[in-house]
């Protein structure tokens, strides 16, 4: 991956469209395909992109060193299946997607040998979407994973590495994709669950101008993407269940400490939540 | 409530002392009582105070025009107990506990007729504690909430309210104390149950370097002072244990939509928090 790859970027939204921008930024040529005609008539005036097109372009396609794929799921997996012969030989592809066992052995097995599928999920977002809001900056202080398989090579998994570094992200690490997606379910998708559970348990409205920060911090991310998220709960749904079994369970466990006036117990649970999140506070310094 | 007032701030920790700041620095006669003699001398030696002691001074407990309690519930109700015959002719009591239906009455009652008691809710703190970390600017952009019984008069109510403005908070409002408990036991209580389950769900260590905001955001409040919470979560456990159960029902009815592979009624729910959610952020601003 040198400063003359030729980059193309298939889905043009906020992260899609970050890329773009830092990776011009940084000297490469980039290029997009997004069926989103205003998308890429924006990123060509704002030269983010040096071409772009809605159609998908056999000669563009060819052209590319590195593909990376910021589609959802289905789409992603659709895409692929009618190009997978359109390739230039040798070329790397890469993609964004949130969930890893159920899409990167897929894609692996669709490609031809001429070309190889190196997994990654930049652990980057915000509530905003769209190239419009796309910003680089989203990537500061953020996770890149790279999530290979035992058909990659080290040389796509270097030039995976360094497009990550290449991004702005600050911790760059490496996980299976089963790893991965055990991660993913406890650290994001079921803290989203728990989120969009305590907003519908309650018609809180009339609650709303009482709120502290605390229930702001654990509410935020309720406001959820309903067409993505769903899709990524369905395709992590083993991982994710268990997750959300071990949390029931815990919850029980301190329901019923109150419920029996069990304060010794109860104090117990809180020392172990207070002694598990500090190690956290540390890593954030 | 004018300037000549002699106010009594009875526990000076973290809140105690933040009132103490902002009451001193607005031109009032502030005193305290606590039992750590370290807090007293650090509050007279930043002039925060214009006296204190360790004792429960009856010659001063019998100057004080407004007393503020800022203890924990069992202390709160103890140090009444003892003290209930000393106070002033007239004198208006208040308090700063997090729990209202089980502490309330049974101060009113204690209480001779000479002097009322008008609780208050400032929905003010941080992660620290103790006078030296007291500060009134954890009192803005915050809820002030009085919690008064038929028992209180006009007279009181008032003075109350004055008190708050006066800490500098923001939003006054005033609620029963069944309402009260209810709205903490949904805003505050629960939230910082889920956070506890969460933080013990899993031993999430070896994962700490993956995560992102919206996890330390989730359980930023899962360090918790267990000696105070296990004191409010008992007090208020009725209250609490229904709000868990309304939440339990709706994260299993979440569970079954992914379990069941039903799409559609996973996006209602989501669709439903995001709305819920985005009229807290409307007055966010």
């Amino acid at each position: 991956m040198n400063k003359n790859a030729n980059i193309l970027i298939v889905g043009l939204g906020l992260l899609g469209g970050s890329y773009a921008k830092a990776l011009t930024k940084k000297g490469y040529k980039v290029h997009a395909i997004d069926k989103n005609e205003d998308s890429i008539e924006y990123a060509k005036n704002e030269k983010i992109i040096v071409s772009g097109t809605t159609k998908e372009d056999k000669d563009l396609i060819k052209t590319a060193d590195l593909v990376v794929f910021a589609l959802y799921p289905h789409v992603f997996l659709e895409w692929v299946q009618r190009n997978k012969n359109n390739f230039k030989d040798g070329a790397i592809l890469t993609d964004v997607t949130g969930v890893k066992e159920s899409v990167v052995y897929k894609i692996q097995d669709l490609l031809p040998d001429n070309v190889e599928f190196i997994s990654a999920h930049p652990m980057a977002g915000r509530e905003l979407s769209g190239v419009r809001n796309a910003d680089p900056k989203i990537f500061k202080n953020a996770n890149y994973i790279v999530v290979p398989t035992n058909k990659n090579t080290k040389n796509a998994i270097k030039t995976c590495e360094k497009l990550g570094k290449e991004l702005g992200f600050e911790k760059i690490s490496t996980l299976s994709p089963k790893d991965h997606d055990e991660m993913i379910a406890f650290l994001s998708q079921l803290t989203h669950c728990i989120a969009v559970a305590l907003m519908c348990s309650n018609d809180s409205e009339n609650l709303s101008k009482y709120t502290g920060d605390s229930f702001r911090d654990l509410t935020r991310i309720a406001k959820i993407n309903d067409e993505m998220w769903s899709e990524l709960f369905l395709l992590n749904k083993t991982q994710l269940l268990s997750q959300m079994d071990a949390f029931k369970e815990t919850f029980d466990k301190l329901y019923d400490t109150i419920k029996n006036d069990d304060r010794t117990q109860m104090r117990e649970m809180m020392k172990l939540s207070t002694t598990r999140r500090a190690t956290f506070d540390k890593k954030e310094n």
